[in-house]
Protein backbone atom coordinates (compact mmCIF):
# COMPACT_ATOMS: atom_id res chain seq x y z
CA UNK A 1 0.00 0.00 0.00
CA UNK A 2 1.38 3.42 -0.99
CA UNK A 3 0.01 7.00 -1.18
CA UNK A 4 1.27 9.47 -2.91
CA UNK A 5 -1.25 13.00 -1.93
CA UNK A 6 -0.76 16.50 -3.99
CA UNK A 7 0.74 19.36 -2.24
CA UNK A 8 -1.60 21.94 -2.89
CA UNK A 9 0.95 24.40 -2.62
CA UNK A 10 2.75 22.67 -5.39
CA UNK A 11 -0.12 24.20 -8.14
CA UNK A 12 -0.07 23.84 -11.25
CA UNK A 13 3.62 22.05 -11.08
CA UNK A 14 2.22 18.69 -10.02
CA UNK A 15 1.61 16.51 -13.05
CA UNK A 16 0.30 13.13 -12.21
CA UNK A 17 -1.41 11.46 -15.12
CA UNK A 18 -2.94 7.69 -15.75
CA UNK A 19 -2.84 6.23 -18.43
CA UNK A 20 -5.15 3.00 -19.63
CA UNK A 21 -3.79 1.92 -23.07
CA UNK A 22 -5.01 -0.63 -25.40
CA UNK A 23 -2.55 -2.60 -27.80
CA UNK A 24 0.13 0.55 -26.08
CA UNK A 25 -0.96 2.24 -28.53
CA UNK A 26 -4.19 4.63 -27.70
CA UNK A 27 -5.65 4.74 -24.36
CA UNK A 28 -7.89 7.55 -22.01
CA UNK A 29 -5.26 9.28 -20.14
CA UNK A 30 -6.57 11.21 -16.74
CA UNK A 31 -4.77 13.40 -14.29
CA UNK A 32 -4.39 12.69 -11.23
CA UNK A 33 -5.03 14.97 -7.69
CA UNK A 34 -3.50 11.40 -5.66
CA UNK A 35 -3.00 8.23 -5.47
CA UNK A 36 -5.64 6.99 -2.40
CA UNK A 37 -4.43 3.84 -2.53
CA UNK A 38 -2.41 0.86 -4.04
CA UNK A 39 -2.35 -2.53 -2.92
CA UNK A 40 -2.08 -6.35 -4.24
CA UNK A 41 -4.23 -8.82 -3.04
CA UNK A 42 -4.16 -12.39 -3.94
CA UNK A 43 -5.76 -12.13 -7.50
CA UNK A 44 -5.07 -8.91 -8.96
CA UNK A 45 -3.31 -5.37 -8.42
CA UNK A 46 -5.92 -2.69 -6.93
CA UNK A 47 -5.60 1.27 -6.79
CA UNK A 48 -7.88 4.12 -6.29
CA UNK A 49 -6.96 7.27 -7.81
CA UNK A 50 -8.55 10.89 -6.99
CA UNK A 51 -9.11 12.44 -10.22
CA UNK A 52 -10.55 16.28 -11.10
CA UNK A 53 -13.20 14.98 -13.72
CA UNK A 54 -14.37 11.54 -12.57
CA UNK A 55 -13.86 12.21 -8.68
CA UNK A 56 -12.72 8.75 -7.30
CA UNK A 57 -11.30 6.38 -9.92
CA UNK A 58 -10.89 2.61 -9.09
CA UNK A 59 -8.60 0.37 -11.02
CA UNK A 60 -7.90 -3.21 -11.43
CA UNK A 61 -4.99 -4.79 -13.04
CA UNK A 62 -4.59 -1.43 -15.09
CA UNK A 63 -8.05 -1.07 -16.32
CA UNK A 64 -10.17 1.65 -14.64
CA UNK A 65 -13.46 -0.53 -13.29
CA UNK A 66 -15.69 2.80 -11.87
CA UNK A 67 -15.85 5.76 -11.25
CA UNK A 68 -17.73 8.21 -9.33
CA UNK A 69 -18.73 10.42 -11.72
CA UNK A 70 -20.05 7.73 -14.44
CA UNK A 71 -20.38 3.85 -12.62
CA UNK A 72 -24.00 4.82 -12.77
CA UNK A 73 -24.48 4.19 -16.45
CA UNK A 74 -22.45 0.66 -16.58
CA UNK A 75 -24.36 -0.25 -13.15
CA UNK A 76 -27.91 0.61 -14.47
CA UNK A 77 -27.41 -0.89 -17.92
CA UNK A 78 -26.44 -4.31 -16.96
CA UNK A 79 -28.92 -4.74 -14.50
CA UNK A 80 -32.21 -2.76 -15.79
CA UNK A 81 -32.48 -4.06 -19.17
CA UNK A 82 -32.72 -7.65 -17.94
CA UNK A 83 -34.90 -6.83 -14.76
CA UNK A 84 -37.02 -5.03 -16.68
CA UNK A 85 -37.86 -8.15 -18.82
CA UNK A 86 -37.99 -10.99 -16.44
CA UNK A 87 -41.06 -10.94 -15.06
CA UNK A 88 -40.50 -12.27 -11.67
CA UNK A 89 -36.33 -12.19 -11.04
CA UNK A 90 -36.66 -13.47 -7.25
CA UNK A 91 -33.16 -15.12 -6.93
CA UNK A 92 -30.28 -12.64 -8.82
CA UNK A 93 -26.62 -13.88 -9.30
CA UNK A 94 -24.12 -11.26 -9.14
CA UNK A 95 -20.63 -12.77 -10.55
CA UNK A 96 -17.73 -10.35 -9.74
CA UNK A 97 -19.24 -7.01 -9.05
CA UNK A 98 -17.19 -6.81 -6.10
CA UNK A 99 -17.78 -2.57 -6.11
CA UNK A 100 -21.39 -3.16 -5.25
CA UNK A 101 -23.04 -0.93 -7.72
CA UNK A 102 -24.44 -3.75 -9.96
CA UNK A 103 -26.46 -5.03 -6.37
CA UNK A 104 -27.34 -1.39 -5.48
CA UNK A 105 -29.33 -1.37 -8.86
CA UNK A 106 -30.94 -5.13 -8.48
CA UNK A 107 -31.86 -3.99 -5.11
CA UNK A 108 -33.67 -1.41 -6.31
CA UNK A 109 -36.26 -3.65 -7.83
CA UNK A 110 -38.77 -4.87 -4.94
CA UNK A 111 -39.68 -8.32 -6.46
CA UNK A 112 -35.79 -9.22 -5.87
CA UNK A 113 -36.02 -11.42 -2.97
CA UNK A 114 -31.93 -12.23 -2.77
CA UNK A 115 -29.11 -11.10 -4.65
CA UNK A 116 -25.73 -13.13 -4.27
CA UNK A 117 -22.42 -11.28 -5.09
CA UNK A 118 -19.61 -13.75 -5.96
CA UNK A 119 -16.62 -12.10 -6.06
CA UNK A 120 -13.51 -13.94 -5.73
CA UNK A 121 -11.52 -11.12 -4.27
CA UNK A 122 -12.21 -9.99 -0.79
CA UNK A 123 -9.81 -6.88 -1.04
CA UNK A 124 -12.25 -5.38 -3.99
CA UNK A 125 -15.05 -5.06 -1.78
CA UNK A 126 -13.03 -4.09 1.39
CA UNK A 127 -11.40 -1.05 -0.30
CA UNK A 128 -14.93 0.08 -2.17
CA UNK A 129 -17.00 0.08 1.15
CA UNK A 130 -13.84 2.20 2.52
CA UNK A 131 -13.44 4.49 -0.82
CA UNK A 132 -16.78 3.86 -2.70
CA UNK A 133 -19.50 4.18 -0.07
CA UNK A 134 -22.33 5.84 -2.41
CA UNK A 135 -21.71 2.60 -4.43
CA UNK A 136 -20.83 -0.20 -2.09
CA UNK A 137 -24.13 0.25 -0.04
CA UNK A 138 -26.06 -2.93 -1.34
CA UNK A 139 -23.91 -4.70 0.66
CA UNK A 140 -25.65 -2.62 3.68
CA UNK A 141 -29.22 -4.27 2.30
CA UNK A 142 -30.65 -7.34 4.09
CA UNK A 143 -31.73 -8.80 0.43
CA UNK A 144 -28.21 -8.19 -0.41
CA UNK A 145 -25.18 -11.01 0.41
CA UNK A 146 -21.78 -11.68 -0.87
CA UNK A 147 -19.53 -14.67 -1.16
CA UNK A 148 -15.86 -15.02 -1.27
CA UNK A 149 -15.17 -18.04 -3.69
CA UNK A 150 -14.37 -18.71 -7.24
CA UNK A 151 -17.40 -18.16 -9.31
CA UNK A 152 -16.96 -21.72 -11.41
CA UNK A 153 -16.47 -23.53 -8.37
CA UNK A 154 -19.64 -22.05 -6.67
CA UNK A 155 -21.53 -22.74 -10.21
CA UNK A 156 -20.85 -26.50 -9.66
CA UNK A 157 -23.32 -26.70 -6.47
CA UNK A 158 -25.96 -24.27 -7.31
CA UNK A 159 -28.33 -25.94 -10.55
CA UNK A 160 -31.59 -25.00 -11.42
CA UNK A 161 -31.33 -22.02 -9.12
CA UNK A 162 -31.22 -18.40 -10.42
CA UNK A 163 -33.91 -16.32 -12.34
CA UNK A 164 -30.86 -13.80 -13.45
CA UNK A 165 -26.85 -13.71 -13.48
CA UNK A 166 -24.86 -10.91 -14.12
CA UNK A 167 -21.66 -11.27 -14.87
CA UNK A 168 -19.97 -7.83 -13.95
CA UNK A 169 -16.41 -8.95 -14.55
CA UNK A 170 -13.11 -7.37 -15.68
CA UNK A 171 -11.29 -7.35 -18.80
CA UNK A 172 -10.98 -11.03 -19.74
CA UNK A 173 -6.76 -10.93 -18.95
CA UNK A 174 -6.20 -11.67 -15.39
CA UNK A 175 -8.21 -13.20 -12.83
CA UNK A 176 -11.46 -12.86 -15.25
CA UNK A 177 -10.22 -14.43 -18.36
CA UNK A 178 -11.74 -17.98 -17.78
CA UNK A 179 -15.96 -15.85 -17.93
CA UNK A 180 -15.61 -15.37 -20.84
CA UNK A 181 -15.26 -19.05 -22.21
CA UNK A 182 -17.44 -21.30 -23.50
CA UNK A 183 -17.15 -23.91 -20.48
CA UNK A 184 -18.06 -21.57 -18.14
CA UNK A 185 -21.39 -20.26 -19.73
CA UNK A 186 -22.07 -23.81 -20.20
CA UNK A 187 -22.24 -23.36 -16.36
CA UNK A 188 -24.20 -20.65 -16.37
CA UNK A 189 -26.80 -21.77 -18.19
CA UNK A 190 -27.60 -24.87 -15.95
CA UNK A 191 -27.28 -22.64 -13.03
CA UNK A 192 -30.05 -20.77 -14.44
CA UNK A 193 -33.64 -21.65 -13.94
CA UNK A 194 -35.89 -23.06 -16.70
CA UNK A 195 -36.84 -19.02 -18.00
CA UNK A 196 -33.60 -17.66 -16.74
CA UNK A 197 -31.65 -14.69 -18.38
CA UNK A 198 -27.43 -14.04 -18.50
CA UNK A 199 -25.89 -10.46 -19.01
CA UNK A 200 -22.60 -10.32 -19.31
CA UNK A 201 -20.39 -7.49 -20.17
CA UNK A 202 -18.90 -7.85 -23.18
CA UNK A 203 -15.86 -5.12 -23.88
CA UNK A 204 -15.99 -2.44 -26.41
CA UNK A 205 -17.05 -3.12 -29.77
CA UNK A 206 -14.51 -0.79 -31.32
CA UNK A 207 -11.15 -2.13 -29.80
CA UNK A 208 -12.34 -5.78 -29.07
CA UNK A 209 -13.77 -6.74 -32.00
CA UNK A 210 -12.05 -10.27 -32.13
CA UNK A 211 -12.75 -11.07 -28.66
CA UNK A 212 -16.75 -10.52 -28.93
CA UNK A 213 -16.65 -12.75 -32.32
CA UNK A 214 -15.70 -15.45 -30.61
CA UNK A 215 -17.23 -15.12 -27.06
CA UNK A 216 -21.23 -14.13 -29.20
CA UNK A 217 -20.22 -17.65 -31.51
CA UNK A 218 -19.77 -19.38 -28.09
CA UNK A 219 -23.09 -17.65 -25.95
CA UNK A 220 -25.30 -18.58 -29.08
CA UNK A 221 -24.35 -22.62 -28.71
CA UNK A 222 -25.57 -22.58 -25.27
CA UNK A 223 -28.34 -19.93 -25.35
CA UNK A 224 -31.42 -19.43 -27.81
CA UNK A 225 -31.39 -15.83 -27.62
CA UNK A 226 -28.57 -13.87 -27.45
CA UNK A 227 -28.54 -10.23 -28.62
CA UNK A 228 -26.05 -7.41 -27.71
CA UNK A 229 -26.52 -3.79 -26.51
CA UNK A 230 -24.68 -0.89 -26.31
CA UNK A 231 -24.18 2.03 -23.64
CA UNK A 232 -22.27 5.21 -23.87
CA UNK A 233 -19.53 4.48 -21.20
CA UNK A 234 -16.85 7.41 -21.42
CA UNK A 235 -14.29 6.13 -19.11
CA UNK A 236 -14.59 2.56 -20.72
CA UNK A 237 -12.00 2.02 -23.95
CA UNK A 238 -13.08 4.16 -27.12
CA UNK A 239 -16.60 5.16 -24.72
CA UNK A 240 -18.52 2.31 -26.16
CA UNK A 241 -19.34 -0.65 -24.31
CA UNK A 242 -21.20 -4.03 -24.99
CA UNK A 243 -23.44 -6.20 -23.62
CA UNK A 244 -24.75 -9.67 -23.99
CA UNK A 245 -28.36 -10.74 -23.50
CA UNK A 246 -28.83 -13.91 -23.48
CA UNK A 247 -31.71 -15.79 -22.81
CA UNK A 248 -33.52 -19.09 -22.22
CA UNK A 249 -37.40 -18.14 -22.77
CA UNK A 250 -37.51 -14.17 -23.06
CA UNK A 251 -36.57 -11.78 -25.47
CA UNK A 252 -35.54 -8.20 -24.28
CA UNK A 253 -37.76 -5.71 -26.63
CA UNK A 254 -40.85 -8.04 -26.97
CA UNK A 255 -41.13 -9.06 -23.80
CA UNK A 256 -40.21 -5.46 -21.97
CA UNK A 257 -41.80 -4.78 -19.32
CA UNK A 258 -43.50 -1.34 -19.57
CA UNK A 259 -46.37 -1.64 -16.74
CA UNK A 260 -43.69 -2.51 -13.73
CA UNK A 261 -41.61 0.12 -15.48
CA UNK A 262 -44.40 2.34 -15.04
CA UNK A 263 -45.43 1.74 -11.88
CA UNK A 264 -41.64 1.51 -10.18
CA UNK A 265 -40.54 4.71 -11.45
CA UNK A 266 -37.17 4.36 -10.88
CA UNK A 267 -34.81 7.73 -10.60
CA UNK A 268 -32.55 6.22 -13.02
CA UNK A 269 -30.06 8.51 -14.49
CA UNK A 270 -29.13 6.85 -17.77
CA UNK A 271 -31.64 4.01 -18.41
CA UNK A 272 -35.25 4.58 -19.11
CA UNK A 273 -37.91 2.27 -21.56
CA UNK A 274 -36.59 4.07 -24.87
CA UNK A 275 -33.08 3.81 -24.24
CA UNK A 276 -34.39 0.15 -23.40
CA UNK A 277 -34.96 -0.54 -26.48
CA UNK A 278 -32.41 1.96 -28.48
CA UNK A 279 -29.36 0.12 -27.24
CA UNK A 280 -30.61 -2.56 -29.24
CA UNK A 281 -30.11 -1.29 -32.61
CA UNK A 282 -26.93 -1.63 -33.45
CA UNK A 283 -24.36 0.44 -35.91
CA UNK A 284 -23.87 -1.96 -38.82
CA UNK A 285 -20.42 -2.54 -38.33
CA UNK A 286 -21.22 -3.57 -34.56
CA UNK A 287 -23.94 -5.74 -35.82
CA UNK A 288 -21.65 -7.79 -38.14
CA UNK A 289 -19.36 -8.82 -34.97
CA UNK A 290 -22.53 -11.04 -33.71
CA UNK A 291 -24.13 -11.93 -36.77
CA UNK B 1 5.27 23.03 -42.49
CA UNK B 2 7.42 20.33 -40.56
CA UNK B 3 7.86 16.28 -40.56
CA UNK B 4 8.61 14.24 -38.51
CA UNK B 5 9.28 10.56 -39.75
CA UNK B 6 10.14 7.30 -37.88
CA UNK B 7 13.18 5.51 -38.06
CA UNK B 8 12.09 1.49 -37.98
CA UNK B 9 15.41 1.01 -36.32
CA UNK B 10 14.39 2.66 -33.53
CA UNK B 11 11.77 -0.17 -33.11
CA UNK B 12 10.16 0.45 -29.44
CA UNK B 13 12.35 3.17 -28.19
CA UNK B 14 10.84 5.62 -30.50
CA UNK B 15 7.55 7.09 -28.32
CA UNK B 16 5.59 10.31 -29.57
CA UNK B 17 2.18 10.87 -28.32
CA UNK B 18 -0.54 13.40 -28.92
CA UNK B 19 -3.38 13.78 -26.15
CA UNK B 20 -6.19 16.01 -26.83
CA UNK B 21 -7.02 17.10 -23.37
CA UNK B 22 -10.42 18.69 -22.06
CA UNK B 23 -9.94 21.55 -19.50
CA UNK B 24 -6.68 20.33 -19.38
CA UNK B 25 -7.52 16.75 -16.90
CA UNK B 26 -8.77 14.27 -18.81
CA UNK B 27 -8.45 13.57 -22.83
CA UNK B 28 -7.25 10.56 -25.85
CA UNK B 29 -4.01 10.08 -25.77
CA UNK B 30 -2.67 8.48 -29.32
CA UNK B 31 0.87 6.97 -30.28
CA UNK B 32 2.02 8.74 -33.01
CA UNK B 33 4.04 7.09 -35.96
CA UNK B 34 4.84 10.43 -37.68
CA UNK B 35 3.99 13.82 -38.34
CA UNK B 36 2.82 13.99 -41.85
CA UNK B 37 2.04 17.50 -41.94
CA UNK B 38 2.07 20.63 -39.76
CA UNK B 39 0.94 24.08 -40.83
CA UNK B 40 -0.79 27.48 -39.91
CA UNK B 41 -3.31 28.65 -42.36
CA UNK B 42 -4.84 31.98 -42.19
CA UNK B 43 -7.28 30.65 -39.11
CA UNK B 44 -5.70 27.56 -37.83
CA UNK B 45 -3.04 25.49 -36.90
CA UNK B 46 -3.43 21.89 -39.27
CA UNK B 47 -1.86 18.48 -38.66
CA UNK B 48 -1.75 15.58 -40.03
CA UNK B 49 -0.54 12.93 -38.08
CA UNK B 50 -0.11 9.38 -38.71
CA UNK B 51 -1.12 6.49 -36.15
CA UNK B 52 -1.30 2.47 -35.84
CA UNK B 53 -4.58 2.24 -34.17
CA UNK B 54 -6.55 5.24 -36.44
CA UNK B 55 -4.65 5.34 -39.50
CA UNK B 56 -3.64 9.37 -40.43
CA UNK B 57 -5.43 11.70 -38.06
CA UNK B 58 -6.31 15.54 -39.05
CA UNK B 59 -6.38 17.52 -36.43
CA UNK B 60 -7.51 21.50 -36.51
CA UNK B 61 -6.96 23.75 -34.05
CA UNK B 62 -5.43 21.36 -31.36
CA UNK B 63 -8.83 18.94 -31.71
CA UNK B 64 -9.15 15.55 -33.80
CA UNK B 65 -11.44 16.22 -36.82
CA UNK B 66 -10.94 13.04 -38.38
CA UNK B 67 -9.45 9.85 -38.70
CA UNK B 68 -9.46 7.28 -41.32
CA UNK B 69 -10.48 4.58 -39.19
CA UNK B 70 -13.61 5.91 -37.79
CA UNK B 71 -15.10 9.15 -39.85
CA UNK B 72 -17.11 6.97 -41.79
CA UNK B 73 -19.29 7.59 -38.01
CA UNK B 74 -19.68 11.49 -37.80
CA UNK B 75 -20.02 11.61 -41.77
CA UNK B 76 -22.77 9.27 -41.79
CA UNK B 77 -24.63 10.38 -38.84
CA UNK B 78 -24.54 14.01 -40.19
CA UNK B 79 -25.91 13.54 -43.11
CA UNK B 80 -28.20 10.26 -43.78
CA UNK B 81 -29.96 11.04 -40.58
CA UNK B 82 -32.11 14.28 -42.24
CA UNK B 83 -31.76 13.17 -45.84
CA UNK B 84 -33.78 10.21 -44.98
CA UNK B 85 -36.05 12.78 -43.29
CA UNK B 86 -36.72 15.34 -46.22
CA UNK B 87 -38.64 14.11 -49.14
CA UNK B 88 -36.79 16.34 -51.58
CA UNK B 89 -33.74 17.58 -50.39
CA UNK B 90 -32.35 19.27 -53.98
CA UNK B 91 -30.11 21.71 -52.65
CA UNK B 92 -27.54 21.40 -49.73
CA UNK B 93 -25.52 23.52 -48.15
CA UNK B 94 -22.65 22.46 -46.10
CA UNK B 95 -20.79 25.03 -43.58
CA UNK B 96 -17.22 23.76 -43.15
CA UNK B 97 -16.57 20.46 -43.91
CA UNK B 98 -13.85 21.11 -45.81
CA UNK B 99 -12.53 17.30 -45.38
CA UNK B 100 -14.82 16.57 -47.77
CA UNK B 101 -16.68 13.73 -46.02
CA UNK B 102 -20.11 14.98 -45.25
CA UNK B 103 -20.05 16.20 -49.09
CA UNK B 104 -19.33 11.91 -49.88
CA UNK B 105 -22.43 10.89 -47.93
CA UNK B 106 -24.62 13.94 -49.04
CA UNK B 107 -23.93 13.05 -52.97
CA UNK B 108 -24.82 9.10 -52.19
CA UNK B 109 -28.27 10.37 -52.29
CA UNK B 110 -29.19 10.93 -56.29
CA UNK B 111 -32.33 13.84 -56.08
CA UNK B 112 -29.29 16.33 -54.52
CA UNK B 113 -29.26 18.02 -57.38
CA UNK B 114 -26.28 20.63 -55.63
CA UNK B 115 -24.33 20.37 -52.35
CA UNK B 116 -22.15 23.30 -51.87
CA UNK B 117 -19.07 23.42 -48.94
CA UNK B 118 -18.54 26.72 -46.99
CA UNK B 119 -15.75 26.58 -46.19
CA UNK B 120 -13.17 29.63 -44.28
CA UNK B 121 -9.96 28.06 -44.58
CA UNK B 122 -8.81 26.83 -48.40
CA UNK B 123 -5.89 24.83 -46.50
CA UNK B 124 -8.21 22.33 -44.64
CA UNK B 125 -9.41 21.38 -48.49
CA UNK B 126 -5.89 21.24 -49.89
CA UNK B 127 -4.54 18.95 -46.69
CA UNK B 128 -7.51 16.73 -46.81
CA UNK B 129 -7.19 16.11 -51.01
CA UNK B 130 -3.32 15.05 -50.41
CA UNK B 131 -3.58 13.09 -47.24
CA UNK B 132 -7.19 11.81 -47.20
CA UNK B 133 -8.12 11.29 -50.74
CA UNK B 134 -11.23 8.46 -49.64
CA UNK B 135 -13.10 11.26 -47.74
CA UNK B 136 -12.01 14.29 -49.74
CA UNK B 137 -13.51 12.50 -53.14
CA UNK B 138 -16.66 14.25 -52.84
CA UNK B 139 -14.99 17.58 -54.38
CA UNK B 140 -14.60 15.31 -57.61
CA UNK B 141 -18.07 14.65 -57.86
CA UNK B 142 -19.55 17.67 -60.49
CA UNK B 143 -22.71 17.49 -58.39
CA UNK B 144 -20.54 18.67 -55.24
CA UNK B 145 -18.85 22.31 -55.43
CA UNK B 146 -16.54 24.12 -52.51
CA UNK B 147 -16.52 28.46 -52.39
CA UNK B 148 -13.86 29.69 -49.66
CA UNK B 149 -15.68 32.02 -47.73
CA UNK B 150 -16.94 33.05 -44.18
CA UNK B 151 -20.53 31.10 -43.74
CA UNK B 152 -21.47 34.18 -41.85
CA UNK B 153 -21.15 36.48 -45.24
CA UNK B 154 -22.40 33.81 -47.30
CA UNK B 155 -25.54 33.27 -45.52
CA UNK B 156 -26.88 37.12 -45.94
CA UNK B 157 -26.84 37.14 -49.86
CA UNK B 158 -28.40 33.09 -49.88
CA UNK B 159 -31.88 33.60 -48.36
CA UNK B 160 -35.08 30.92 -48.59
CA UNK B 161 -32.57 28.36 -51.04
CA UNK B 162 -31.39 25.11 -49.22
CA UNK B 163 -33.87 22.15 -48.33
CA UNK B 164 -30.92 21.18 -46.21
CA UNK B 165 -28.23 22.89 -44.29
CA UNK B 166 -25.51 20.92 -42.67
CA UNK B 167 -23.10 22.25 -40.34
CA UNK B 168 -19.82 20.38 -39.82
CA UNK B 169 -18.22 22.84 -38.05
CA UNK B 170 -14.76 22.62 -35.45
CA UNK B 171 -15.33 23.17 -31.63
CA UNK B 172 -16.75 26.60 -30.77
CA UNK B 173 -13.30 27.73 -29.87
CA UNK B 174 -10.94 29.49 -32.71
CA UNK B 175 -12.54 30.31 -36.36
CA UNK B 176 -15.99 28.33 -35.70
CA UNK B 177 -16.98 29.86 -32.40
CA UNK B 178 -19.57 31.89 -34.22
CA UNK B 179 -21.32 28.95 -35.58
CA UNK B 180 -22.67 28.76 -32.21
CA UNK B 181 -24.42 31.83 -31.81
CA UNK B 182 -28.25 32.47 -32.09
CA UNK B 183 -27.55 35.65 -34.84
CA UNK B 184 -25.69 32.26 -36.86
CA UNK B 185 -28.91 30.03 -36.29
CA UNK B 186 -31.31 32.94 -37.37
CA UNK B 187 -29.19 33.50 -40.26
CA UNK B 188 -29.43 29.58 -41.21
CA UNK B 189 -33.15 29.61 -40.61
CA UNK B 190 -33.56 32.43 -43.12
CA UNK B 191 -31.41 30.77 -45.72
CA UNK B 192 -33.71 27.76 -45.76
CA UNK B 193 -36.59 26.77 -47.79
CA UNK B 194 -39.82 26.89 -45.97
CA UNK B 195 -39.70 23.21 -45.12
CA UNK B 196 -36.19 23.00 -44.42
CA UNK B 197 -33.77 21.25 -42.25
CA UNK B 198 -31.06 22.34 -40.14
CA UNK B 199 -28.15 19.63 -38.45
CA UNK B 200 -25.42 21.04 -36.69
CA UNK B 201 -22.49 18.65 -34.77
CA UNK B 202 -23.03 19.98 -31.17
CA UNK B 203 -20.62 18.31 -29.18
CA UNK B 204 -20.05 15.88 -26.08
CA UNK B 205 -22.99 16.02 -23.43
CA UNK B 206 -21.00 14.41 -20.92
CA UNK B 207 -18.35 17.17 -21.45
CA UNK B 208 -19.82 20.15 -23.08
CA UNK B 209 -23.25 19.93 -21.14
CA UNK B 210 -23.08 23.82 -20.04
CA UNK B 211 -22.45 24.47 -24.34
CA UNK B 212 -25.45 22.40 -24.87
CA UNK B 213 -27.77 23.90 -22.94
CA UNK B 214 -27.19 27.09 -24.00
CA UNK B 215 -27.08 25.90 -27.99
CA UNK B 216 -30.32 24.17 -27.69
CA UNK B 217 -32.21 26.83 -26.08
CA UNK B 218 -30.83 29.20 -29.02
CA UNK B 219 -32.47 26.82 -31.44
CA UNK B 220 -35.73 26.21 -29.98
CA UNK B 221 -36.07 30.20 -30.42
CA UNK B 222 -35.60 29.78 -33.91
CA UNK B 223 -36.84 26.55 -35.13
CA UNK B 224 -40.16 24.86 -34.05
CA UNK B 225 -38.80 21.27 -34.54
CA UNK B 226 -35.47 20.78 -31.98
CA UNK B 227 -34.48 17.18 -31.50
CA UNK B 228 -30.71 15.81 -30.09
CA UNK B 229 -29.19 12.63 -31.50
CA UNK B 230 -26.19 10.73 -30.87
CA UNK B 231 -23.55 8.91 -32.08
CA UNK B 232 -20.73 6.72 -30.74
CA UNK B 233 -17.30 8.17 -31.96
CA UNK B 234 -14.26 6.76 -30.22
CA UNK B 235 -11.91 9.83 -31.12
CA UNK B 236 -14.11 12.47 -30.18
CA UNK B 237 -13.88 13.54 -26.22
CA UNK B 238 -15.83 11.24 -24.34
CA UNK B 239 -16.69 8.79 -27.37
CA UNK B 240 -20.58 10.27 -27.17
CA UNK B 241 -21.18 12.51 -29.57
CA UNK B 242 -24.43 14.82 -30.07
CA UNK B 243 -26.16 16.30 -33.10
CA UNK B 244 -28.98 18.95 -33.19
CA UNK B 245 -31.63 17.99 -36.03
CA UNK B 246 -33.84 21.65 -36.36
CA UNK B 247 -37.01 21.25 -38.47
CA UNK B 248 -39.03 24.11 -39.80
CA UNK B 249 -41.55 20.78 -40.81
CA UNK B 250 -40.06 17.68 -40.82
CA UNK B 251 -40.40 15.12 -37.56
CA UNK B 252 -37.14 12.87 -37.75
CA UNK B 253 -39.45 10.29 -36.38
CA UNK B 254 -42.62 10.46 -38.27
CA UNK B 255 -41.33 11.46 -41.25
CA UNK B 256 -38.65 8.86 -41.47
CA UNK B 257 -38.62 7.74 -45.28
CA UNK B 258 -38.79 3.50 -44.96
CA UNK B 259 -39.85 3.94 -48.72
CA UNK B 260 -36.45 5.66 -50.08
CA UNK B 261 -34.54 3.80 -47.15
CA UNK B 262 -35.83 0.07 -48.49
CA UNK B 263 -34.86 1.36 -52.56
CA UNK B 264 -31.24 3.10 -51.84
CA UNK B 265 -29.36 0.20 -50.17
CA UNK B 266 -26.67 2.46 -49.37
CA UNK B 267 -23.57 0.87 -48.04
CA UNK B 268 -23.39 2.21 -45.02
CA UNK B 269 -21.09 1.20 -42.32
CA UNK B 270 -22.49 2.77 -39.52
CA UNK B 271 -26.23 4.04 -39.72
CA UNK B 272 -29.23 1.80 -40.71
CA UNK B 273 -32.92 2.72 -40.27
CA UNK B 274 -33.04 1.07 -36.31
CA UNK B 275 -29.97 3.41 -35.82
CA UNK B 276 -31.98 6.49 -37.18
CA UNK B 277 -34.70 6.01 -34.83
CA UNK B 278 -32.54 4.64 -32.14
CA UNK B 279 -29.78 7.88 -31.87
CA UNK B 280 -33.31 10.23 -30.96
CA UNK B 281 -33.27 7.96 -27.83
CA UNK B 282 -31.36 9.78 -25.21
CA UNK B 283 -30.59 8.65 -21.37
CA UNK B 284 -32.02 10.62 -18.84
CA UNK B 285 -29.01 13.00 -17.80
CA UNK B 286 -28.98 13.78 -21.58
CA UNK B 287 -32.34 14.41 -22.07
CA UNK B 288 -32.30 16.52 -19.44
CA UNK B 289 -29.86 19.05 -20.97
CA UNK B 290 -32.27 19.98 -23.67
CA UNK B 291 -35.65 19.94 -22.03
Amino acid sequence: MAGIIREESMGDLWNLWFSELHKGTVGLTIKIKGVLFSGKSDFQRIDVLDTEEFGKVLVLYGSIMITERDEFIYHEMLSHVPLFVHPDPKEVLIIGGGDGGTLREVLRHPEVKKALVVEIDRMVVDVCKRFFPEVSRGFDNPRGEVLFEDAAKFLVNNKNKYDLILCDSSDPVGPAEVLFQKDFHEMISKSLSPDGIFVAQSESPIFHGETIEKVYKNLKDVFPIVKMYLAHIPTYPSGTWSFAFCSKKYDPMTNFLQGKYDSLKLPTRYYNNKVHAASFMLPNFVQSLVE
